[in-house]
C-alpha cells in the first residue's frame, strides 16, 4: 500500500504545482489578472491567442526584479572598485569625487552629481577587456552583501518575480530584461539568478573596441558611454535589440512608463504591470518621493491605463527566496 | 503488401533526409567539414562537447546568404525609393546625387562617395515611424525583382546555405545574421526566408526616438547614423547584442574578418567559413579585387587559421532553390 499513497503524494504534488505555478503570491487582484492573460493568449481556439513567437515579455530590473534600496546594486559595485583600485591612484585621497568615496561620504558624492558619477564609471568599468570585467564582477557578486540584509545581493531577488519569469517560459514566453543598469554589470549571473541568458539581458553600455593584444583579438572597454537604456530609451532599446512590441511589461518606477505605454500602447491583449514597494517591515516602503525608484507619473495613470498594481505588502506572501524558508 | 512497400520507402526517405541534411552540398571537404564539427560539438560524451546554450552560430547576410551582385539589395531599395519619392522634391532632378539617381547614372551615385550615400540614406530611410518603414520594406520586397535572374530578390538566397542554417538549429544551435545592412531592412522578411526571428537579426541602425503622435506611443526614424555594423564593429555588435562569444562564424568578405578572428581565436572547437564567389556560369565569380564583397585578407589567411572556403563552383549542387526544380 505505502507505494500507492507515494505516488498518490507525488502526483498531487506536481498536480498542486501545476495549479499554482505561483506560490509566493497571495490570491488577489494581481495573481489573477496575471493567470487571467496568460490564460487568455496561451488559450488556442480563443479570441486573444498569440503565438507563441509573439509572447515577448520585457522586465526592468533594479526594483522589479531584486531590491534596490538603499542604493543600486551597480552603485555598491563602483564604490567597492574605487575603495579597491584606490591604492594605484594615490591622488584620490585628495581628488573628488574619489575623495569622498574613500571617506564613505555619501553626501559628497551625491554631490557630484552625473558628472562625478559618469567619472566613476569610467574609472571602475572602462580599461579592461570584456573578458576581464567579467571575472571583477563574478568575483564581487559573489562575495558582496547587502548592507541591511546580510546576504548576497542575489539572495535579494524578488522570488515572486522569479516564480512569474518561470511561469511565463513554460507558457513559452521569451523573457527579457530591459535596464538601466549596465548589460555587462548584469549578464554575468543573471542566467543563474534568474535563468535569463545574456542574449536575453538588455542595459546600458559603454563604447568597446575590437583590437589585437599580442595577436590575440580582444574587446576593449572604453571610457565613453554607448547607450543609457532608461526612460524614453527603453523602448528604442527592444526595437533595436527584439525588433517587435513585447505583449507584457513590467517594471517598478516612472523609468519604466515610457516602456509600458509602447507595449500597451494598442492591440490586444497586452499587459502592464508595476511593482509597488509597499512593505517598509519586510523590505523598503517608497513611490513618490524617492530619490532611487520614484513611481509618480506611472502609478498616477496606471488604472487608468489597465496597469497592474502589485501591492508588495498584501500581494506578496514571500519577498525573498530565504523568506520561505 | 502495398502499404509495407509506402511504409518502407517513407522511412527510407525521412533516414536519407536524416543522413543528409545538406543535399545542395556536394560531398567533398567543406561539406565533411560542416559536418564533423556539428558531430564533434554536440557528442554528448565527446571531448569537445559544447552544451546548447553556447551553441551560438553567425552568419553575414550579404554574400553569403543572399546574392549582393551585381549591386547590394539595399542600395537597389535605396535607388527605388528616390525614383517614388522624386515627385515630393522636384528640386531633386537638378541635386546631387538624387539627380545621377533618376537619370540612372550609377557612375554619378559612386562619384558623391560616402557622403552621398549618407545623404540618400537619410532620405529614404528616416522621417517616418518604425511601423510605416516596416511597410515600406515589405512592399518592395514583394515587388522588386534582381535584374539578372528576373525574380524576387528574396528567392535569389543560397539553398545550400539555407538548408546549414535548418541543420544547425535541428542540432540545437541558435543562429544569428550579424550583417552591415540596415537591421530594419532585414527583420521583415528574414524571418520567412531564412527562419531568422527579428531578436536573431542584428545590422547597422540609425538612430530611433520614441515620441508621441496623437497621444499613441510611436518610434520615430531619425536621420541620423547610430551603429554601422562591419568589419571591426562586427565583434562589437556581437558582444552588445549576444553578450557571449559564438562558435561558428560564416561570412564571405574581409568585412567578416573581424567577426571570423573573434569566432575562432581559442578555446575548441571553433568553426569558420568563407564562401567564395566561383561560379561566374552559374551565378557570379569575384573576390580579391570587387568593389563589393571584397575578399582579400580573409583568404589569404584562411588555411593558416583552419577556415573552411567554400568553392561555390565546386561544393554547391544547387545555388537557388529555383535550380533544384
Amino acid at each position: 500500500m505505502r507505494w500507492i499513497v507515494a505516488a498518490v503524494c507525488l502526483l498531487w504534488s506536481l498536480t498542486a504545482q501545476a495549479q499554482n505555478p505561483l506560490p509566493s503570491w497571495n490570491d488577489g487582484p494581481a495573481k489573477q489578472a496575471i493567470v487571467g492573460f496568460v490564460s487568455r493568449v496561451t488559450a488556442k481556439d480563443g479570441k486573444e491567442f498569440v503565438p507563441p513567437a509573439e509572447r515577448i515579455a520585457v522586465f526592468d530590473n533594479d526594483g522589479t526584479l531584486w531590491c534596490e534600496q538603499p542604493m543600486y546594486v551597480q552603485l555598491a559595485f563602483i564604490l567597492d572598485r574605487v575603495k579597491a583600485l584606490a591604492p594605484q591612484h594615490p591622488q584620490w585621497k585628495e581628488q573628488e569625487p574619489y575623495a569622498a568615496v574613500l571617506k564613505g561620504d555619501m553626501k559628497g558624492v551625491a554631490a557630484a552629481g552625473e558628472k562625478g558619477l559618469v567619472e566613476l564609471m569610467a574609472a571602475t568599468h572602462a580599461g579592461m577587456t570584456t573578458v576581464e570585467f567579467e571575472r571583477i564582477v563574478k568575483d564581487w557578486i559573489s562575495t558582496a552583501r547587502h548592507p541591511r540584509f546580510n546576504r548576497p545581493y542575489t539572495e535579494c531577488v524578488y522570488q515572486p518575480m522569479v516564480e512569474l519569469l518561470a511561469y511565463l517560459r513554460s507558457q513559452g514566453f521569451k523573457t527579457y530584461i530591459v535596464s538601466g543598469g549596465g548589460v555587462e554589470f548584469m549578464r554575468p549571473w543573471t542566467e543563474r539568478v534568474y535563468g535569463m541568458p545574456p542574449e536575453q539581458v538588455i542595459g546600458s553600455t559603454i563604447k568597446l573596441k575590437y583590437e589585437l593584444q599580442n595577436d590575440r583579438p580582444v574587446l576593449q572597454r572604453l571610457p565613453k558611454i554607448d547607450f543609457i537604456d532608461d526612460k524614453a530609451d527603453k523602448p528604442v532599446a527592444i526595437q533595436k535589440f527584439i525588433g517587435r512590441r513585447p505583449i507584457a511589461a513590467l517594471g517598478n518606477s516612472d523609468g519604466d512608463y515610457e516602456m509600458l505605454r509602447w507595449t500597451t500602447a494598442e492591440g490586444q491583449p497586452r499587459f502592464g504591470l508595476i511593482v509597488h514597494h509597499t512593505d517598509a517591515e519586510r523590505k523598503y516602503a517608497y513611490d513618490r518621493d524617492s530619490d532611487i525608484g520614484r513611481l509618480d507619473k506611472a502609478l498616477t495613470e496606471a488604472a487608468g491605463r489597465g496597469w497592474i498594481v502589485v501591492d508588495m505588502k498584501r500581494d506578496w506572501k514571500a519577498v525573498f527566496a530565504g523568506d520561505l524558508r
